[in-house]
C-alpha cells in the first residue's frame, strides 16, 4: 500500500532466484513501495502469472531492463542481473541521482585489475567502482550507511568472511594457511536467471554433490580483500540470527575449524541486500527482516 | 513487545512441529503477546535452546502442561496436544472463560459415537463436544466469531473439503462416488510431538513414499461430516492464498478431478489456527498470516 | 565378452533415462553381447564419456539411428526411442528380420484408432501393430515368446494393471469405477532423451509434487484395454520381486484399494524389456536380473 | 544355491546399514554361500522379513551373536559390529581358525595406544592387533592375500587416503598441511545398527548439512597412519571403479585440491569388504562386484 512516506524501490532482474527472493521481502517491508520491476526474458508478463505465490500481493507487471525508465519510478534499484550487465546500468542511475543496491558481482573488487583477473573482461565504470562500498554491515556499517552504491557481497563470501574475520582480526590466523571449503543448493547457480542446464536437473542434481570452482571460485578475490584489509583494521564481525558461527580450537594440529551457515538467497543476497537498504536509509536494520526462519 | 492493548496467548504442545509453527508465527502476530508455552516433556528448557531459529524472539521457558496455569496467563489457548490430552484441558480452560483454538481432532466430530467409532476411547466432554466449532473459516466463518471453542480441521480435511465442497455444494458430485488421494510431507506425523520411530528416519524416508491409513485415515469422518452437511446447505468455498484449487472434468468418464495444494503445518493447521483467532477477536482475518509463501 | 552362444543385442536411444538403465543391464547380462548403440544427439561420442558409471564395461562409442547398420550389428533391438520414431524404424528392422523390443509407446494400443486420439496422430506401421505382442509378462508370457515385437507397456500401466487385474479377472470389480493415482519420480519426464526444461530444475522439482495428465494421461487407454481384455479371460497376476502388490477392502464403503510399488525405470521400463528378452530367447526369466534391489 | 565349491560365509550384525549391504553383495556372489548372519536385536526373525528387499533370495533367519556358532557355520566371518564389540568377536573366531573380515574400527590402529586416545577404552586383543592387516587393497594388497584378519578401513579414510596417497608417495604434499573436509550421507550414522535419534530423522536431517566430528573425526588416525607409512614406501594408488578420484593444482597459492568419491556403504564399507574376501581367496577381485553402478 504506498503511503507519502514510503520509499519507492525497483528490482531489476527478477527472472532469477535472487530477484525473486528479493519481491517477496520486498513487497512486506513496511516502509518501501514496489514501484518498478524488469526481466528481459519476461518482459510485459504480470509479476503474479510469473510467481504464483505472489499472487494477490501485487499488480505489476514485468518491464524492459532500462535504465532511464528505473530511476523514474524508484528511489533505490536493486540490480540482482548477471556480472556485466550491472555496469552498464549503474552509470546512467546514479547519473540520475537514483542509489543503487547491486547484488551482482561488478562492484565488490576495489582494485580494476583482480576484476579482469577473475572476471576476464574489463570493468567500464571506473568512477562507480572507486564510490562503491562493499555491502557487508558487519563490516563496513558506517560507510554503507552514506552510500550512493552499494556492492552486496557473494554467498561464500558472506559466509566465509563472517567466520573467519573474528580470527584475523585478532591476530590468531595465517593469511597463507586459510582453506575455505563452501557448500550451496542449487539455487546459487540461478540466483541471476535460472539457468536451464543438464546439470541443475533433479534427475542430476538430486541426493548428488558436485565440486566445482576448485581454486578457482569468483568469490575467492572477494574474500581475500576483505580478510586482507581486517588484518590491519579494528573492526570486529558482530552475531546476527542470519548468520550462524561455531569455531571448534584443534590444539593438536594447531589448527582452527569455523563453521558458519546462511541461506544463500537470504543473508547471502536478498535479505542481506534489505539490510542495506535499511542501512541507506537509517532505519532499524531489522526492518522487514524479522520473521523467524523457518522450520523444520 | 506486550502492549495493554494486545491478547494474551499461550500455546500448549510446542515440542512437535504443529506447535513450533504456532510459535513461529505468533511470536510476529501484531496483535498478540506470546504468554506461556507448554512442555511435558522438556518442561524448564529455554524455547530459544528448544528451537534455535526463535531465539531472540522470546525469554519464554517451557511450563508443564497445566490448564490452570494457561488460564492465568493467556486469554486465548492454542492446544497442539495429542487427541485424548486436549479433552482433559478443556473443560478446566472452559471453567475459566479462556477461549481455546484445539488443533487435535477432539472437538472436530459433532457425534461423539463418531470419535468412539475412529479414535476408539470415549470422549470426555460431551458438552464441549456440543459447543465447538469446526474451524473452517471458509465454511464456519460466522459461527467460529461467537465461538468459545474452535476445533481446528485435520491437514488432510482442509484439502480434500475446500477442493470438493464447491462440487457438493453444486449438486455436481455424487457423495458416494467421491475418492480422495492425500499426500502429506513427515512433518505430519510429529505434527504433536516429534515421534522417534525408524520409519521416520532419514535413511528410511528419504525418496520413499509410504501408504497409510487406507480406508482407514482418521480424517475421514470429518470429511464426511463437512461433505454431508455442504450437499444440503448454502456455503460456498472462497478462494484463499493458501489453499491452490484445481478441477479438471474429464466428459469422457463423467468424473472430475479436483487437486488442491495446502501447506500442512499451516493452513492444515497452524497458519488456520491462527485465522481462527483473528476471525475470534474480529481482526482482518489475515493479520500475522501475509507474509508471501517461500520460494522456490 | 563376445562368445559364439551369446545374443547380439542393441539399444536405440541411449541419451534417456530408459536407454541408460537398458545399458546398465545389459552390459552384465550372461547371455549377451551389447554391439551397438545410438543417440542422434550424441552420435560419436564413446560411451564411457557420456555415462563414466560405465567406463571400463565397454568400448562402444554412440552411432548415428540408422535402422538398417541396427539390423547388420544385431540379433535384437531395444528401441528406447520417443514414440513416433519407433515405428519409423520397426518396418526396416522387421524386413531384415531383426526381433525387437520396443519401450516407446507405438504398439501398446491394438486399435489403430486409439493410437491416434490419445497420440493425436497416425500410426503409419499397421502390419506392426497388428503383430505387435503387449509385452506384460505376468498376462502375455506365451505370447511374447513366441513374437517378433515385443510393445513393453509404459510405467504407470505396470503398476497399475497388475495391482488391479486379479480383481478384475475376478469379478470383483466394476470397470467404471476405478480410480488410478499414479506417483511418479522425474526420471518418467526423461526416459527417452533428458528434457531440459525448467519445471525439471531440482530448484523446481525438490520437494515438490506436480500434479499433471489428469484425466488425460497417455497410459489410460492401453490399461483400458489391458482390463478390458482381462474381464473376460483367464490369465492371473504372478507375484514378482519387483512389483509390491497390496490390497485393502474397506467394508464400510464396498471399495478396495490397490497400491503398488515399480522402480519406473526397471519393472516400469527397461528391467521389464529385458524380461521381454529373456522369454524370447527362452531362458530363465529372471537372468541378468537377480540383483538385490538397493537398500535403504 | 551352496555347492561344494563355494565358501561359508558368515555375517555379524545384519541391523545396520553396513550389514544390509554385505548381504545385499554376497547373496549374489558366484563363489560363496551365505551360512548364517546374526543380530542381537532381531535374532529369531526371517531375514525376509527384516529386509523384504531380500525376500526369495534367502531362508535364513537372524542368529543370536555368538562367536562360536559363527565358527562352526561359516569359513569366513564379516563382522559389521559397533566397536569394542568386534575384538570380542575376534579371538574365538581366530582361535578356531575362522578368517575375519572386520568392518568396525576395533582392528585398524597398529597401536593400541591410538586406540585408547581415540577411542577412549583399551584394547582387550592385542594379539589381534599385532597380526590385523588394514584392508585397504591399493596400499595392502598382497599382505592382505595371506592374512587371517583384515581390517576394512573407515568410510571416510577410503575417500581421503585413496585420493592424498599418490601426492604423499610422491614427495607432493607437506604432511601438516593436508586439510580435509568429508561428507557423507546419513547411511554414516546408522551403518552399525540403525540409530533412532531426533537429529536423523527425515524432518531433521532432509534438505541439512550438520558439522561433526570437527578435530576429532575418528577416522582421523588412521589417515595419519596410512599417509605417515606412505611417505617412505614403495607403493601407488591403482585406479578403479569405485573410487573417482580428481587432482587441480592451483599455481597461485602452492595448494592442490583433491577431490574423490566413494558409495560409503560400498567402496567405503561393504564392497571394499568383500572386495578383501575375494584377495583373501585368490578370486578376481571384482567378482561379485562388477554391477554397474545404478544411475541416475
Amino acid at each position: 500500500m504506498p503511503t507519502a512516506d514510503r520509499i519507492r524501490v525497483a528490482v531489476a532482474g527478477a527472472s532469477g532466484y535472487m530477484g525473486a527472493e528479493l519481491l517477496r521481502l520486498l513487497l512486506v517491508h513496511p516502509r518501501v513501495t514496489l514501484a518498478g520491476v524488469t526481466s528481459e526474458r519476461l518482459a510485459g508478463e504480470p509479476l503474479g502469472r510469473v510467481y504464483p505465490h505472489l499472487r494477490g500481493l501485487t499488480e505489476l507487471a514485468l518491464h524492459d531492463l532500462d535504465a532511464g525508465w528505473l530511476a523514474d519510478v524508484a528511489d533505490v534499484v536493486f540490480l540482482a542481473l548477471p556480472h556485466m550487465e550491472s555496469q552498464r546500468a549503474v552509470p546512467v542511475l546514479r547519473g540520475r541521482g537514483t542509489k543503487v543496491v547491486d547484488l551482482s558481482a561488478d562492484y565488490r573488487l576495489h582494485d580494476p585489475q583482480d576484476y579482469v583477473t577473475w572476471y576476464k573482461a574489463p570493468h567500464i565504470d571506473a568512477a562507480g567502482l572507486a564510490e562503491a562500498v562493499y555491502g557487508l554491515p558487519e563490516l563496513h556499517r558506517k560507510a554503507i550507511a552514506g552510500a550512493s552504491l552499494v556492492a552486496s557481497p557473494g554467498c561464500y563470501a558472506v559466509g566465509a568472511v563472517l567466520a573467519i574475520a573474528p580470527l584475523v582480526k585478532n591476530g590468531l590466523a595465517r593469511l597463507d594457511g586459510i582453506v575455505i571449503d563452501g557448500k550451496s543448493g542449487v539455487t546459487g547457480a540461478g540466483a541471476q536467471g535460472r539457468k536451464v542446464d543438464p546439470m541443475y536437473l533433479y534427475t542430476e542434481a538430486n541426493e548428488n554433490v558436485q565440486a566445482y570452482g576448485l581454486a578457482s571460485h569468483r568469490h575467492t578475490p572477494e574474500i581475500e580483500q576483505e580478510l586482507s584489509a581486517l588484518a590491519g583494521s579494528p573492526v570486529r564481525v558482530v552475531g546476527s540470527n542470519y548468520c550462524d558461527v561455531a569455531v571448534v580450537a584443534d590444539p593438536r594440529t594447531g589448527r582452527a575449524v569455523c563453521v558458519s551457515a546462511i541461506d544463500n538467497l537470504g543473508k547471502g543476497g536478498s535479505a542481506n541486500g534489505v539490510q542495506n537498504l535499511n542501512i541507506l536509509f537509517g532505519w532499524n536494520e531489522r526492518t522487514g527482516l524479522d520473521a523467524a526462519p523457518v522450520y523444520p
